[in-house]
């Protein structure tokens, strides 16, 4: 059992810090918000007062909104960089933007610091019960080392590659995941549009060619138009900013993720930013002028 | 057992009449080319010289490639409703538009013709081995009385709305398909371009939200650039224009589809026509001036 400190005790990081202490890890949990740090310390874990603190663990962890807050408390001012043990083992399990990650590794290597790009997928259900998928991208011998830590959170992890890695692949996914969500709210524009009911209509879709996990998750409760979360579009906007990011950085261009990034936008424009991703479907319908079901 | 009329013997219409001859009914089968009508009498059918002599059937069932043929060979002079019994069954399992069946609908209730529109999806794999997914718009009587023949030649056989609504969930079925192969072709892209093998990435992608039959089926294929036909390019591109067509009726914009339907055109603009449908991937390389792997 190592001594973990974890920063970022939010809607993932709170359970994912609660199931360390659960399977025996002595967790060092640091978050600015005083409730989330009490949670974590009712869950049997400790209060690391600082994020100096934390760092003096075996392994730290960061599960943080986005690049800025990870590359300041990685690498600003009595960051983690700073406080490290040499041989510390970094895990940075936010999704964020895959150069960030890379600038970070380096930054990391000089320390004498092993780290890690390990963004999930599998949102707070996930988080809760110990099953995320796990993208892990940097040197095959950390990833080793931290794997004990990843099946107290994970049911599938992967090794995908060098540093940044983890990240490109979570941004492929996003990818994937919110171009899939425009897609089938269009098929069901088109369905109601046309008079066909979308219930049997989708039933059809989704033992096909068309399936998809949306499909059969997402389907019953998009038609009913409940956009409750599950994840929320302010959440989808950030991670296809990244994308969009990755894709220039590897210098490609990718039309449907620039249209599926519009959208997106557009959701949050409408305000729907507190919603579910799936409320795409409604920007769709504005455009169309239909008004909600 | 039913005298059916079978026109149009293609590459879906021949196994699928074989499998109606097999399954102990009288089949008529009509085609221009000779060799399409050769090979069903071969397989136990009977050759009808003209659609005329197919049309004297109980059921009729046209499997053509486009709307233009199907309206030729219904209501044109010497076509299927000028020479068909009163209560002939006229099932048109062709994608064709909406609008096209819900016009010859109108005109079969005219000659006391009881017609259905019942596109399938599952490809010449499907037609061989009798496992078509089935989309029925029409009457639920007729449907009722055509659910043996279905049977034959289906899996899954939905009753979906009124006449044209098997075509327009047929649409939303091929702009569903279309836009998943574009979003993971672009994910492969972005990966490639990042150096991140697109293997176990794609594996990863595969088991969560992002998954869908495309990722299960496709993956392996795309990574490889093996685009063997599976499903044409041309078909898709003849597909994309029908739902395209049925957004235009049905009074409504749908961007991701409009975008798909332009990179499935420029893959027919490139040559790759008679290529699969997967070949979007090969579009979006070429787009960023990526050479063939």
């Amino acid at each position: 059992m190592s001594t973990i400190g974890f920063i970022g005790l939010g809607i993932m990081g709170g359970p994912m810090a609660a199931n360390l202490v659960a399977a025996g890890h002595t967790v060092l949990g640091y978050d600015t918000r005083q409730e989330a740090a009490e949670r974590l310390v009712s869950a049997g874990g400790a209060y690391a007062g600082s994020v100096a603190a934390a760092a003096a663990a075996d392994v730290v962890i960061t599960m943080l909104p986005d690049s800025p807050q990870v590359e300041q408390v990685v690498l600003g001012p009595d960051g983690v960089l700073e406080h490290a043990k040499p041989g510390l083992l970094l895990v940075d399990m936010s999704t964020i933007r895959p150069d960030t990650s890379v600038a970070i590794a380096a930054a990391a290597r000089e320390r004498g610091v092993r780290a890690l790009d390990a963004p999930v997928s599998g949102g707070e259900r996930g988080a809760i019960d110990g099953v995320l998928s796990i993208m892990v991208g940097g040197d095959p011998e950390a990833f080793e080392a931290a794997r004990p830590v990843f099946e107290v959170l994970g049911a599938t992890i992967v090794h995908v590659g060098p540093s940044g890695a983890g990240q490109t692949v979570k941004a492929a996914n996003q990818l994937v995941v919110g171009g899939t969500y425009a897609l089938v709210a269009e098929a069901i524009v088109l369905l109601e549009a046309s008079g066909v009911d979308p219930g049997p209509a989708l039933d059809v879709l989704a033992g096909g060619l068309a399936g998809s996990r949306i499909l059969e998750l997402k389907r019953k409760s998009m038609v009913a138009r409940d956009f409750t979360p599950g994840f929320r579009i302010d959440l989808h906007h950030k991670d296809m900013g990244i994308a969009l990011a990755a894709a220039r950085e590897a210098g490609v261009a990718l039309p449907m993720t620039g249209l599926t990034a519009q959208l997106i936008a557009a959701a949050r424009a409408n305000g729907y930013g507190p919603l579910d991703h799936s409320v795409l479907l409604q920007v769709l319908e504005n455009l169309s002028g239909k008004a909600a079901s």
